[in-house]
């Protein structure tokens, strides 16, 4: 099943993609709800999806599938392409970072590059979407944990993220977590790490992979994080992004206002975004 | 005024602090909804809180005053004398890190050692709760832009924060946010620069300082975080610790199961955790 979340007279609501329509799911709440009853609510969205729907997707605004998550978390360095690129090493252990709430963006709305900010970058990632979540959750385990995936752009400021040790401040600016179009829940995805990624600014192609490349994969990942902390639904996972970064390019490439920054994984759809200055 | 969410007779609400009696607010929602509102409801809460109340504090169970804040940003390395004991030199730009939502805590709670892990470690700092917040706000209007003080301890889990170069999955396990006991409105506090704060552990004085000593200080912090991104009502914004750590000692003191953790700071109170082994 493709869920969304959109907008439509007004009322931002949760609704089922079936080809070309979107069926309102008719639940009271958020993704995150309805993600946490999702036993419950299965049987009859599964009918509505049957069903079909008549309101043209295309006649709705598209909202970041989960607007208000309550963890980002965004791993580093998880490519070998991109690790190489970035002049590091292949880490031993798996390195973190996070992303603030407050920096989701809907899948089709402007990105800002924020006053006085010049080293704006995209980074093609897929985004797991936890669902039943949980504490020391084994990577046996893992797939049963989670909800479904979607696209996602891990949006940075190359030199707030540099200025110093800790790079979360850097991935946290406002506008700078664009994620969609929609999640697939899992069952509908046969395999997240045979997944073909691509990024392509102005219609040129950056980024190029596919996460059978992942350097932890995504049951790691999980397994890793779950061992500090309780993942619970609707936590989203930026499982890492591949080679060809603005920042690595010679000479290197930044965002600039006007530039159009397309993302797409196979079977997942692709997220849009037209770069602005901020106001 | 003194701002409390306590649980009592198996419901979870937000009270005034009024001596040693707590006043329920009557106010449906979260924390979070009260500060967001906070201008509408201040007349009749200082009306409540002029009436008193005849409720005991001690009869209900105080809760983290925020139970889950939108973001909780915390600051590396902002006391000299920490700086010093960690070995690090005094950053020319402020380093920030987070904590995940989940590792929030009640004051009084019991701070999990969670399983496999042999370093953990106490912070005190100030903890400054985000009021009208915004965007580019200026250190001038940072002091209008918070709700008010309470008093954190940034539990710390060493080893997962230096196995790697990022810090924040080591900050972020399960329970290692604790806060409170309530907040002070920004108008009780005269001076949040002028605040002494001590850690003790099993009544030893582990840590003692005051907020004078902060490197870069609250408003500039605001100012800083600001920049970037929204800051919204409820976020939480930890703001340092000085020297003591555990992990600083000769010979390193970690904290083992049994250990009583009490964090205090002048006027805002004091929060008290035993340590004990995740189950």
């Amino acid at each position: 099943m493709k869920l969304a979340t959109y907008t439509a007279d007004g009322r931002t609501q949760t609704g089922i993609v079936v080809g070309d329509s979107i069926v309102a799911t008719g639940i009271d709440g958020t993704m995150i709800d309805l993600i946490r009853d999702w036993d419950r609510h299965k049987p009859a969205l599964e009918a509505k999806a049957t069903a079909g729907g008549s309101v043209p997707l295309a006649s709705v605004k598209l909202e970041a599938p989960i607007q208000r998550p309550g963890k980002i978390w965004a791993i580093g360095l998880n490519y070998a392409d991109h690790i190489a690129e970035s002049k590091m090493e292949t880490p031993q252990r798996q390195v973190w970072f996070t992303k603030a709430q407050t920096s989701v963006n809907g899948p089709f709305d402007d990105i800002e590059i924020a006053r006085g900010t010049m080293t704006n970058d995209y980074e093609v990632e897929l985004v797991a979407i936890v669902g039943k979540g949980g504490k020391h959750v084994a990577a046996a385990d893992a797939p049963a944990a989670l909800f479904g995936y979607c696209v996602g752009n891990d949006v940075t400021e190359r030199l707030w993220q540099h200025a110093g040790p800790q790079w979360s401040l850097g991935k946290s600016f406002d506008t700078h977590a664009p994620m969609g179009p929609w999640i697939v829940t899992a069952d509908e995805v046969a395999d997240p790490h045979a997944l073909d990624l691509r990024c392509f600014v102005n219609g040129e192609k950056r980024q190029e992979s596919n996460t059978c490349h992942l350097v932890f994969d995504i049951w790691q990942q999980v397994e890793h994080l779950s061992t500090a902390m309780t993942l619970e639904p609707g936590d989203c996972i930026f499982t890492g992004t591949p080679g060809g970064v603005g920042a690595a390019m010679d000479p290197r490439q930044f965002l600039k206002a006007g530039d159009v920054v397309r993302c797409e994984i196979d079977g997942l759809g692709h997220i849009e975004a037209t770069m602005i200055a901020e106001g």
